[in-house]
């Protein structure tokens, strides 16, 4: 028996049943066209899965079953194996609510085809509640319903029997985390297997991150051969968000044969389909595997589609973007005239007396480059006025009615300046200009707040937000060599010393950024994105061993030049990391939505608590044991 | 056999076990000197509950266990049942990092005693994953682990036995959740109840909520009875945040008879010890019960000792308020210089050509009235300086070479206005004052984004971010009749009508805001702090038939005289709901932390991705119905 097998990478809305359900309607049509025997359509298709608390709301959930006994009807000449939510009246959540599975449907001649402990579809027996995924929030697991029915999970995960020509095939159905089983008790996809299944079939909603992409393959190859059937991922495409993260679903839908080699794999992003057939245990490919890009390229490719989607789905058509003459604003304003046309975009330069020539000539060149709209708007004029103001205006007590006046520090200075920038300028004249206008910030300055409130940390959404600083200037060199294929950022872009030019001692030539990139990048790196989080402790542990540069990644060389004794290195970490777990969640708890590239954005995947930085009691050891050292040594 | 008790209600310093250790030393020593037998401290104690994915940082959770064991060593002659968590090196958590539980121990003689499944402490069954928490992130619940143990959860859930003079006595030890038994499948406290307990004890770390100590009462009260033996419920003090909000933890640790009724209870908000003694199945109260405040009172003390404890925290001690002469500056502007001091606090009237008299002389009366710090700063120049210079300043076109100029719309003149105050005058003066700005939006302004973004939806804390308009009236009055015992707030400000005054047509007297508050605020609730949530299809539906000022619990007749027909009705509702479920939610994502009140608070407690507003295919069948019925009755 030979079955033709088509798997929908759609571009899923999130919380737009009403528009997922068109799509589908289309791909069920165009899939019977190509005389295919399945349709598998990706988790949460109908409803989109990351739609904060939208799923308390029951006319939403009341849409998403009319939308699914649509589909289920949809099935009579083909078999349509489909994602979504279930919601079953009369029994509750354990917060009161409702009672909600992540839940897929397996239909067949118009009607739904079998499903767990009595229900007609399957359910998500392995929760994700890491990174930005809440499924114990929203949904009963298989887990919970079985240890209520007294039912043995192990038993209840059962193949759906489809029929073809009077031969049956039994499907291994799942759905996205119940495949990445490396710590979840019950292994689904091998259960599945043990219980028949003649081929695997997982449908995900699965974000990108860097190096994600692999790191499936591996699994999910492994899988098949352990199981000794094919495995057929199906993910979806398009944006979804939490909030403070946008994320991208890279779709990368593959098909792996028993051996666990792949056989076929769709184009990253792709709004497409993936034929392909299945015959005697064996996958018959009829496209070959559209390898998904890596590093820069993925990067670069990520952010495009991530930031088009959501600029579309939030109707701006255009943006204004502050150019500074640093990397950040530049690569920033390329990609936003990659992704808008030169014409949509403005450039707006907002020189203080104390920026460069350098830097203002940069922007100048960079506008001219791009082709795109360009004003000079200077903020001397306004910042005097402000300083002045608020310097002269007095206060009057009134319990002793004495006045008092204002000192403006030269902090508070640096900070008016770039409010004046970010609240004053660049919000009312993208306002008028039309769209929204862009926050530059990098991974870098937000993992330790340097940044203003209100003056740089501001903006519709922060594109290179969860880019490292090295990252930042990669993806600068790849926009010249790659997209533009010429220099339309300037070399001295990528040979200045950054600088946020905010006072005679702080401008380009003169003193730089207090971080040195080839090093903190990866210190704050091991903050953020390890998955067993580095503290002090770990960081001061491995620099006394000796093994630091290895355990970050970086260079041993920069370290080594960077702190000449221990209590510089230790002053730098301390700095840095009373910041980090301090003063700066303030200023990314009112920071702009990031486009998530890593495998720990901030936001609602990185979440976190304003409280006061702690030192563990391992690190004060180790600082007293290094602070001696120094001074035996210096003695 | 007479056992005393004593519960230590103490203020849980989140993130900081270093100093909840030292609190926990003080308050055993204490207990001993009192002839305690035993101390109950609350839930999670040592690490504190609410601090984001510090949970990941393998040194915290060493000293966290360093700590565990020093509080069980001082168990020699005096039993401990307390919170704290509890990892287990060598098992993993289903996402692969070390396993911790929620978890508490019964330490006696030095050593813990018993815990469940081999283990020397009890872990937490019931895991809330609703509202602002998370615990499925991070612990693993006894059902879990159950199931991987293959054994049963009723008869893991087994008392603690504690030994006094020889005789034995089985405490029921639970925390937190496993006390709220509504809607989970295994119901603990009567599990550990059948299971022998003498006593239950339920030691937690619960936030206030708006009602939630009524419900608290009758469901303990509901559950010793239905036991049959009494319950201890030790709450903790202090503050936790989760970014976007901050929950006051109120304490009101309460003691329950086997009959049901309450016994003894400590003060709201207390740090302080409640003591009392069980003998032969009786509580024998030592102190009467503090009964905790209701309604405005129990606004008025939470938000109190919500913000003092966030700034103490923040180490900020002095806050400066934008005084618009409104009611929400006005109550802010109260509230802090009943925290701070009238000393420390900085009042600034900002007007431009658009505020009125009536505005700006109650301004200058309330600085007056309360004594605190004054000034008046303009923002009319800065304003035609923003638009002269956005308006004259030309854009070049670097594809057509040609200049354009940007045209200010009336909007965009307001926004400025808004961006002025806030981001110009009150960020610069509050910094070189001292301390922060108070961001003074309210739950009704909130819900639809009415509020500029870095204007007003900005500064450090939204004190009353969680009241509606007529809570934040009631608060003045509360604030000007019971603490401040004089009328420090002008009666005016209760009479004019609200109006941000930004433009010609849009100053007191002459027209307020579009928000209709004694039915909106009721609205917008139902939106949001409905158990289960209201959308425009409800709300259609409730009015169709009549009963939506039931429903909202407003005034019919508010609804009837603003909306004549169905249709304004309808486009009310559709304006409203568009920026509630749009673009709204992008202002919220920036906003600053809100001190929780409600059931439902901004951020974390209700999330939300950046959407497009969905209607349920139910809203558009009524909505047509209804127009339908209008043009009949009209022809």
């Amino acid at each position: 028996m030979k079955v033709k097998i088509i798997c929908g990478q759609m571009p899923v809305i999130a919380g737009r049943p009403d528009l997922n359900y068109k799509k589908i309607i289309e791909l069920i049509a165009s899939a019977k066209e190509q005389g295919a025997d399945i349709l598998c359509l990706p988790e949460m298709c109908v409803s989109g899965y990351l739609i904060g608390d939208i799923w308390e709301e029951q006319a939403f959930l009341d849409d998403v079953t009319y939308y699914n006994n649509e589909i289920i009807k949809a099935s009579d000449d083909m078999a349509i194996l489909f994602g979504t939510v279930c919601f079953e009246k009369g029994k509750l959540n354990e917060d009161g609510r409702v009672r909600m599975y992540n839940a897929a449907y397996a239909a067949q001649h118009g009607k739904s085809v079998g499903g767990y402990l009595g229900r007609n579809y399957i359910i998500k027996n392995s929760q994700p509640n890491y990174r930005e995924f809440d499924d114990a929030r929203h949904f009963y697991s298989l887990q919970k319903l079985c240890a209520e029915e007294f039912a043995p999970v192990p038993e209840t995960l059962q193949p759906m029997q489809l029929t073809f020509k009077g031969a049956s095939l039994a499907v291994g159905l799942m759905l996205c985390e119940d495949g990445w089983t490396e710590n979840y008790f019950y292994n689904v996809p091998q259960t599945l297997a043990r219980n028949g299944a003649d081929v695997l079939v997982n449908l995900s909603c699965s974000p990108y991150a860097l190096g994600k992409n692999k790191k499936r393959n591996r699994l999910f190859g492994a899988q098949a051969r352990e199981a000794g059937i094919p495995l057929v991922y199906c993910n979806c495409v398009g944006i979804q968000n939490n909030g403070k993260n946008v994320f991208t679903m890279d779709g990368c839908t593959s098909v792996y044969q028993g051996n666990g080699e792949l056989a076929t794999a769709a184009e990253m992003y792709g709004d497409t389909v993936l034929p392909f057939s299945y015959e005697d245990g064996e996958i018959i490919p009829e496209c070959p595997v559209a390898y998904p890009a890596q590093d820069t390229e993925a990067i670069y490719k990520s952010l495009h589609y991530g930031t088009k989607l959501f600029l579309e789905q939030c109707g701006i058509k255009r943006m204004t973007i502050g150019l500074s003459g640093g990397i950040d604003s530049a690569v920033t304003a390329a990609m936003y005239v990659d992704i808008l046309g030169p014409e949509n975009v403005l450039l707006i330069n907002m020189p203080s007396q104390y920026n460069s020539e350098a830097t203002k000539n940069i922007a100048q060149v960079m506008a001219q480059r791009l082709g795109t709209n360009y004003a000079i708007i200077p903020i001397q004029h306004s910042f005097e006025h402000t300083v002045e103001q608020l310097e002269n205006t007095p206060i009057i007590n009134y319990t002793t009615n004495k006045e008092i006046h204002l000192e403006l520090s030269e902090l508070v200075k640096e900070n008016i300046q770039a409010r004046d920038r970010g609240a004053r300028i660049l919000a009312a004249a993208s306002a008028s200009f039309g769209g929204a206008f862009s926050c530059n910030s990098n991974k870098s300055e937000i993992t330790v707040g340097y940044a203003t409130f209100y003056g740089d940390i501001c903006g519709a959404v922060a594109m290179i937000g969860d880019l490292w600083k090295h990252q930042v200037y990669a993806l600068g060199r790849y926009l010249n060599e790659v997209v533009f294929k010429r220099e339309v950022l300037p070399e001295e872009i990528f040979n200045i010393r950054p600088s946020a030019e905010l006072n005679p001692n702080q401008t380009v030539g003169k003193g730089g950024d207090p971080l040195i990139y080839p090093y903190h990048d990866y210190l704050f790196s091991a903050f953020v994105e390890n998955w067993h989080k580095a503290t002090p402790a770990d960081v001061l542990r491995w620099y006394k061993e000796g093994t630091l540069a290895k355990e970050l990644g970086c260079d041993a060389k920069i370290i080594k030049s960077s702190f000449p004794t221990h209590a510089s290195f230790i002053a730098d970490l301390e700095r840095w990391w009373k910041l980090f777990a301090g003063f700066s969640v303030a200023k990314r708890i009112q920071a702009p939505p990031i486009i998530s590239m890593t495998k720990r954005s901030y936001g609602y995947d990185h979440r976190e608590a304003q409280l006061s930085p702690y030192f563990s009691r391992e690190y004060y050891e180790l600082k007293e044991e290094l602070l001696r050292e120094q001074l035996r040594v210096e003695s």
